[in-house]
Parts: structure tokens; sequence; C-alpha cells
């Protein structure tokens, strides 16, 4: 696990951490940011408060780190390439749709962006380790769409993976719709009309 | 003068409570969320700190009643029907991404955002007080473009307004790149390509 704060190689030290950070990851689940207190998480760890703070300066960093934990992409992160570039997306959407609808996760999700949205530090980590890793392997597959001649020469990619994540997150964030597969699905059409795509409908279902 | 030997209890207690109200507005974006405390509020407003916790019960109520203080829809908002609906898309998302890029709304947008995303009951009154009534305008405006034809009979009004709002907001809020005019066009443009629009560009620029 790659770590910010270099933790002492010993393994009872690793052990430790790792303990922390799973009951940082399902405590804030259970009863969410606002409720959650470094003691909690030291006592179901079966840590002290100290060790705690001498690897997090805050609260937020633990659970930021926890959440990270499970959820950080190690290089190994890729969307599928099928050939079939809204077949591909879909495979992207659909999951992340039934992840954002989880409960937990979503409670989880939003207390991290919570603290993000008030903390540069913090946000800096999320992009690096989470957020540009996804977009850059997305618009990956949109330049390997545009190569082979299925997008416009010209398409902008940077703008495409905004098109494909940005509706989705701002439909969960304010809880404006349920994310159905369906919606993903509409979503991933109406991205690839945006892109001019030729498999997209021409219908307009959007 | 009259109005100062005469006090009238009701005035009074109006005028204090629009003084907290700008005194919290110009201090988030001064200072940022994290900093601002109920103290200073108290006493930029120049009244006590009973007298917040009276009509407020927390900070996060104060800054996001000062925020809406400032940004509520009443009853006056409305898009643009020039007949031209690419144009009207403009007017509306250009001027939403300059007050993004100012750096005081940025900042109490982002503590505004913070709290919300924690607070079921404040995410409600932004709900109601604010994010509805722009999706509401958005949607009719382009139920208009559906009824003169413009649209397909069949096109999806909520998630055409996600398609419009969403990739502005993940690039504000995720800091994925400037939101320039030039931007704001290409993404009308692309939003009215996903919705089949025949006045969308033909090429592929998004």
């Amino acid at each position: 696990m790659a770590s910010r704060t270099a933790p002492d190689p010993a393994r009872r030290s690793e052990r430790a951490r790792a303990a922390v950070l799973t009951a940082a990851a399902e405590l804030v689940a259970e009863v969410g940011y606002g409720k959650l207190t470094i003691e909690a998480i030291a006592a179901r760890a079966g840590v002290g408060k100290q060790t705690i703070y001498r690897w997090w300066p805050s609260k937020g960093a633990v659970v930021f780190d926890a959440f990270l934990a499970v959820n950080q992409h190690e290089g190994g992160l890729a969307l599928p390439d099928t050939g079939d570039l809204a077949a591909d997306l879909r495979a992207v959407l659909r999951p992340t749709s039934d992840e954002l609808t989880d409960p937990r996760a979503d409670r989880t999700y939003r207390a991290i962006i919570a603290e993000l949205l008030n903390d540069p530090v913090l946000h800096s980590e999320y992009r690096t380790r989470l957020l540009d890793p996804l977009l850059e392997v997305t618009r990956d597959r949109l330049r390997a769409a545009r190569e082979a001649g299925q997008l416009a020469p010209d398409a902008d990619l940077d703008l495409a993976v905004e098109l494909v994540y940005g509706p989705l997150y701002y439909r969960w964030q304010y809880r404006l719709g349920p994310l159905t597969h369906e919606h993903a699905d509409r979503l991933v059409d109406a991205a690839l009309r945006a892109l001019n795509h030729p498999a997209a409908s021409g219908t307009s279902d959007a």
C-alpha cells in the first residue's frame, strides 16, 4: 500500500496502520463522517489515539487514506477495449452507478468530497491517486476510438471525459434522480452523440 | 433622527439579521469556511454571539443563509428565449463560468457544497431554494425548443439539463480545466449534439 506518511517498516506497525484504516472505513460508513471520532477509530482498531495522531494530522486525513487504500488505482486501472466504445463506457458507468447507489459507499463518498472541497492538499491527493488515473484511462480509450476513425480527428478528449462522468456525478451529488443501468446507458448514448460517434443512436432519447 | 429615537424592535431585529448575513458572506470569502468563527461574524455584525445562536443552529446554517440571501431565485429566474437555443444556453453558462472563476465565489461555493454533502437538511434547502428553480427554468427552455420541433419529441429533459450543467460543475469542482467562455460554448455545442439539435455543429469539436 502506497503511504504518504511512511510508517515504521516493522510489521506490527503496519498491522496497526491497516487496522486503523479498516476501522475508519467501517465507521464512516456506519455512523457518517460528522459523528465519527478519532476515539472511536482508535477503540475499534485496538490502538491508542496517539498512534493515530502520529500518522495522520486529522480525522479527515485518516478517512481519506482509508478510502484511497480501498479505491486507489495502482497502475492496474484500464477501460476495456472491445472495439465497441459504447459497450466499453457502459462497462464503466454501470458499476459506478451501482457503487454510488450503495448507501455505505454513498455516505463515504460524500464525506470524502466534503473534505476535498475545503482542503487543497487532500484535493490534490485525490486527483493524483484516484481521479486523474480514471480520467486518463478514459481519455486513452477515447483516443483509441479517435485513432480508429470512430471520433473526429479534432475531438476534445478533456471535454469528452467530462461529458461522460460529469452528468453522472452531478445527478448523484445533488440526488437529482435514480442511478440505474438504463440511465447509465442513456448517458453513454448521449455522450457519444455529443462526440459524433457513428454508433450513437440517431434518435434523440436524451 | 426619527428612526433612531423610536426604535422598532422588529426593524432592529431585521437589521441585525441582515448585518449577520452580510458579515458571514464577507468573512467566508475572506478567510474561508474552515477558519470562520461565529465570534468573528458576531464582531463584524456588531451583535452578540447569542443573537446569532438564537436564529441559526450552526456556522454552516448562517453561511448557507447568507449565500441564499444573495443567490436565491425568487420567482424572477428565467432563461432567455430568443428562439436560438444555443445562444440562450450560452447566455447562462458563460456568466456561470465567470462567477465560478471568481476566487471569492469559488471559495464560498466550495464551503456551501461541503456543508450540503454532510447535511441532508441544508441539501434539501439548497435544492428547493436554488438548484431546482434553475433546473426547472432550464427544462422549460428545452421544452419550448422541443415543442418548436427543435428537439426530438421524446427528448429526456432531466438528462438534458444534467448534460448542460453536469460537465461544467464537474470541471469546476475537481479543478479539471479553465472555465472560459470558449469552453462554455463548446459544452453547449456538445450538449446540443447530444440532444440532436439541428443547430448543433456537424463537426465533432467536443
